[in-house]
């Protein structure tokens, strides 16, 4: 085997950890000696031990003169939870180290590799660099926009329709689509929704799947009109409302009485400003973001630049009418010059149901500097 | 070989007229003797002769005791163009005639196979019947319907808008999608558009491909507002208008004068009733009609059940905007159980596109008769 498919088996090791892992990133370890994989380890959770460490406590003395790969560059800095890896790489007596990517913080990135090296450890970095850069895109984004990744999710029919005109959404995809949502619940750190679909669908946005963890429930409401018996509030702790300053302040206490976290941010012609809203989650701790609808935040998060991956659930219904609401609503641009283009197009078939999704220009200008 | 892999073959031969043939159907043949394709032939336009004809007349002598393999029962009534197939079948000795699906004439439909055998040929019927229906759907609605069969073609962002607020619609798909509807405008008999659409794009509706034959321009156009200098009348002898009594006398003779044909319709609601408008293209031997748009006859076209298959070409473009063209508008069904849901769903990359395409209820009602 080579190192490209030790790396890979890396990534998979990491991704085990897929929405666990906040703020921290995904991270796998392999130790290899003579072509034989002889121990491995990946990061479950912060202030739990990195994927390294594990790996090499497992491997103990056989590590010496063995090769580790490791996704992301280990750590050197010490202003942490867990001691540096790169100690414990030095004293296993490892003899080279593979890396995928380096640490994305520019005031530690290389330092580690440097660390290692001045040890005498031979140090191969950028194996499958893209793969392990993408695996950690949510990371990378925390840690070099203080926002989170963001991915809008749509469920519409052929013709672009989220709900008739009397609002009747219920179910517009199917069965199998609607699973995947739940599953994409489980792997973000919060969820985001707009009053309008809280006021309309009063959805529980729980995550729905055997051993699912909840995310949070962002919900964007500038004069805080959601009704306190509202589903999204079962569980206080794990809501964030986003207000502006006229949301009637009685309101604001009993749901901050209630544990939910009220973010009042200084409003943009009436709404809550999204990008305001980001640096406030990321602040939080939320490195994933996947907003659910509606129409209007869907139109208000393309136009702020907020979102770096769309996810189209489309199902084979054409609903039509010229009042049946629109998956992307809001204000539109004039010409076709000022649309937002996905790239790196994926398109599955989801039982009765198509899923495409790409990537918007706003993730490539900050993960590709284009 | 067996049956089933030769009946394929007649069937891509029968192909090789598509868009050519209305208002006869398409037809292959191939003359088999010893397990080698001794002679084949394909029916190319009305008025020249059937496919067994070419192939026979090919094989001559060597017919003799050969399988003649044929997608669609070979013709035994007089009453048209060219001479019953059946008489040419039985006079060429052939031993065994391979059939893929009945006439779908009731007045004759299971006589010509009667025909041959009655004169001691061997019949096999239904090898690869699906297909060789599917093949000749189009001709099986007009002589079942008396109506052509309808495609409604799309070209749409992912969010289901065809043209922003501004009314900017060039372009939204790829070149690539936008040469395979040239094509398709090459393989149909007519293309429709509502005068909205004329009045925005003022499109040419004609095929821009290499040996390309313009379909007819079917104009829906209540009131009579096309302007003269429409690109769409430049050919005007292949201009369809459909009008109600609200057209204005003197534009409607203008047109006439100038070699359009005015289909004149009462109106429903205002409107040119789509159904009655099938039954007249129908009438002119348009098998085959393309919808090409807008918002409203796209609509209307699916609300009153004329359309048999739905193409939706969908670009990696999000536009949004509440005042932007929805590809399907009109007046919305109030539930999701009115919606028109496609079935036997194909999905396709076409470049930086996604193609979609399907059948709707109202095929599967007169096709399957379910």
């Amino acid at each position: 085997m080579d190192d490209s498919l030790y790396m890979k088996k890396t990534i998979e090791l990491a991704l085990k950890a897929k929405g666990r892992t906040s703020p921290n990133p995904m991270v796998g370890a392999l130790v290899v000696k003579d072509e034989k994989v002889i121990a491995s380890g990946y990061h479950k959770k912060a202030g739990t031990p990195h994927a390294e460490v594990i790996a090499l406590n497992k491997a103990a003395s056989s590590a010496r003169g063995a090769t580790l790969y490791v996704n992301l560059e280990p750590c050197c800095h010490i202003e942490k939870r867990t001691p540096p890896c790169t100690k414990a790489i030095i004293e296993s007596r490892i003899k080279r180290v593979v890396v995928g990517t380096l640490d994305p913080n520019p005031k530690v990135s290389g330092k580690g590799i440097d660390e290692l090296r001045h040890s005498g450890i031979r140090v191969d970095v950028g194996v499958m660099e893209e793969e392990a850069k993408r695996l950690n895109m949510a990371f990378i984004k925390y840690i070099t926009q203080s926002m989170p990744f963001v991915i809008m999710k749509v469920a519409q029919s052929l013709d672009g329709k989220i709900a008739t005109a009397s609002g009747e959404s219920r179910w517009i995809t199917g069965e199998k689509s609607r699973l995947m949502a739940h599953r994409l619940r489980n792997e973000v750190d919060a969820v985001m929704v707009g009053i309008g679909t809280v006021l309309k669908d009063d959805p529980a946005l729980t995550t729905r799947i055997p051993d699912g963890r909840d995310p949070y429930r962002v919900i964007v409401d500038s004069s805080l009109r959601i009704p306190l018996s509202a589903k999204a509030l079962i569980e206080p702790s794990k809501v964030i409302i986003a207000v502006t300053e006229r949301a009637p302040q009685d309101k604001r206490d009993v749901l901050k009485e209630m544990g939910v976290d009220i973010i009042i941010l200084k409003h943009e012609d009436g709404e809550v400003p999204l990008k305001s809203l980001m640096r406030e989650l990321a602040k939080r701790e939320i490195l994933t973001l996947m907003i659910e609808g509606g129409s209007s935040i869907n139109a208000s998060a393309l136009r702020e630049g907020i979102v770096d991956k769309a996810m189209f659930f489309i199902s084979s219904k054409i609903i039509g009418g010229k009042h049946s609401i629109a998956s992307v609503g809001g204000i539109g641009p004039e010409t076709l010059r000022d649309v937002v283009t996905l790239s790196d197009l994926k398109i599955r078939r989801i039982a009765e149901d198509v899923l495409i999704e790409g990537y918007t220009p706003f993730f490539d200008h900050w993960f590709y500097h284009r």
